[in-house]
């Protein structure tokens, strides 16, 4: 059987690591409402909506879920580290639900004791929800901000999470071929990122084996488009969307991800339809030694700023200070983007299993935007680039 | 032309709409985080991620946005509203953004005035996001919470954007329409849906003609999907996915939407592969006959809870209440979910513009759940179903 997910062990070893960590801070329970968070040390996955949900992870006691009654049956088949679900019935219903939520820490006796949370308010707080902050429920519990708690599990990748990570590399890598065969002149660059995307969804699945579930919602298994950055647009680093179909002598910037037990790489390219002209040639080039530059400076004891300035090192010798908009990447694992950042800011120490898109970009403002992005993982001697799809301008030359 | 974007002069419409409540409020002006409603008063649309953002309106002084590098030249491509881009290099950057917004702040002469906003925090705190509170940096301001002046403003709908959800109901309807025609036992799910969104997206492009663009960043232009809710996981209202395919003798429940100037309707289907036997039909009758009562209960004036009492009687009335795992709907347009809520504890008084999903349903643990959802606009003398796709058991069989 392939690894498709993380294992029931590995749950048990981030709760037992959460619970070592609350005992040294002194905090009887850790009081969780992020979905990302849920997911990490449980494998529960759930639409995150206005209706209230949180993890309560006592020292002592029952790993305890607060959440909707439409999520109560949804919860034991996705997860056995969840031992009790307490329930309300509806949001905003006829009592509010941060009413119940109070009402269970006491039932868990942990109305008067210290609480870490990631939110003082006690809900995520997502679409139209509103409610009173816990803290006001419960004047008796001392909740502190422990955000860091999880933040910094999540930032070091375990080995389960790394063989994720490679395993979705593969079908990135699939679906980004499906993408580079299908892009042409004329075509709508929706429909060829759809194609790209079902094709590859359904390859990998048949690939797999029946047992392959994407976790996260909303998401293709597998998945490759340009999300509207095409011609002039690519220059527009977040752009959703463009009502120009692909031209020759357009520069495209791409993107592609799978879902493997939750877990995405992150892969994009910079690629040219039709013959590169010599302009494009040169910002291409610069950007690919730009990347280059970066990845030579990943290495553990290394800061996450050397990386990025490694980057724009390349940029600014070539004078192209001016076209830089973003910084060199950012962690990623279960969401798109994840802490810590390759940016001038962010003295953080890079280690072992620390995870990184590398993507360093020069955006032209009415030309062309030029960025590959690939996913790196920090090693005991340096570093591995987990994505292999080229990167040199003939491979992503459409002709 | 086809109507599918927000008119400028709407959106100008909305700005004053705001502007006059700012000065009835006595607030200088509003701090908006949250990406929905900047959308909703701008036309711009922008990925939200741990980057932070902020429109400010003032009563008198430039549409201001304060914005990342990496949006700078985004903005100006979807919006003629904003008048000024405060740009700050990056997220978490040399110097922290919300040091910037306070500097912008100051520069906008509103460093000591009183001001509304939707976050206190001054950042919507995405992803990896962390810095300290606008407030915090602005001890001079005061910061009020005034969330509900846009919300007020979403709940009635306008003229313009009950056409751009009427629109929308088309292409979900030929969304469905052809994942009804693609489901059969064998099938995979995801599958199904993926074809079935890839042609209506097509298909409603060329319809729609070149200058048509999804606004909602990661959304197919119309899709329809199962989303996990296939045997007897359609018992679980919000599953994410199923590792079975689809079988004779399963209930399915769908969902499908489109994506016109960022407005989406709502429809749902609870279909039936192969005969329905006698306890499916039972239970399908019933739900039917709920989604019946709560469309008689819809009328201006009526309150949001007498509808969900409406649907509920039916459910109670047939022995069915513990089946009943979520309230009868909720407000939409631009976001998945928005208040008013039609549940027990939603005393808002219904009134012509208002738009709700219609969604009535019971889920039989192990078994099936069942579950059409419409969506309704109230009327100055009662309520029109926007969404027309056949609801009755022999139209929702698949043979």
């Amino acid at each position: 059987m392939p690894k498709i997910f993380i294992s029931q062990k590995e749950f048990e070893r981030r709760i037992e690591t959460v619970r070592q960590e609350l005992v040294k801070r002194k905090l009887a329970a850790l009081y969780l409402t992020s979905s990302a968070s849920v997911f990490y040390l449980t494998g529960y996955s759930y639409i995150a909506t206005e209706r209230p949900m949180a993890l309560i992870i006592p020292v002592k006691g029952k790993i305890t879920l607060f959440a909707p009654l439409l999520e109560r049956d949804h919860v034991p088949l996705r997860t056995k580290i969840i031992e009790e679900v307490k329930i309300y019935p509806e949001y905003p219903g006829e009592k509010h639900p941060i009413d119940y939520f109070a009402e269970f820490m006491k039932e868990m006796k942990l109305h008067n004791k210290k609480i870490g949370t990631d939110n003082l308010a006690g809900a995520a707080g997502i679409w139209g929800y509103e409610g009173p902050p816990i803290t006001k429920r419960l004047p008796k519990a001392k909740f502190v901000l422990a955000k860091d708690i999880i933040g910094k599990m999540r930032m070091i990748k375990s080995e389960e999470e790394i063989q994720l990570i490679k395993e979705s590399a593969k079908w990135a890598n699939l679906a980004h071929t499906l993408l580079q065969e299908y892009t042409a002149p004329g075509m709508w660059d929706v429909e060829v990122s759809i194609t790209a995307s079902y094709e590859a969804s359904l390859m990998m699945r048949k690939a797999l084996g029946p047992d392959y579930m994407p976790v996260r919602w909303g998401h293709f298994p597998a998945s490759a488009g340009f999300r509207g950055q095409v011609g002039p647009m690519s220059a527009i680093p977040h752009a959703i969307a463009t009502n120009k179909n692909i031209q020759e002598g357009d520069v495209v910037v791409t993107g592609a991800g799978a879902d493997v037990g939750g877990y995405s790489c992150e892969l994009e390219r910079t690629m040219i339809v039709g013959k590169p002209n010599n302009k494009q040639r040169k910002f291409f080039e610069i950007m690919l030694k730009a990347q280059e530059a970066a990845f030579k400076a990943f290495k553990p004891g290394a800061k996450c700023s050397d990386v990025d300035k490694a980057a724009k090192k390349v940029f600014l010798k070539a004078g192209y200070g001016k076209y830089v908009l973003h910084h060199t990447g950012h962690g990623l694992g279960l969401e798109g983007h994840e802490p810590p950042w390759l940016d001038l800011g962010d003295q953080t120490i890079l280690k072992p299993g620390m995870i990184f898109s590398c993507e360093p970009g020069i955006y032209i403002p009415g030309f062309a935007g030029f960025r590959h992005s690939d996913t790196v993982l920090i090693t005991e001697d340096g570093a591995e680039v987990i994505t292999y799809y080229p990167r040199d301008i003939e491979s992503l030359t459409i002709t």
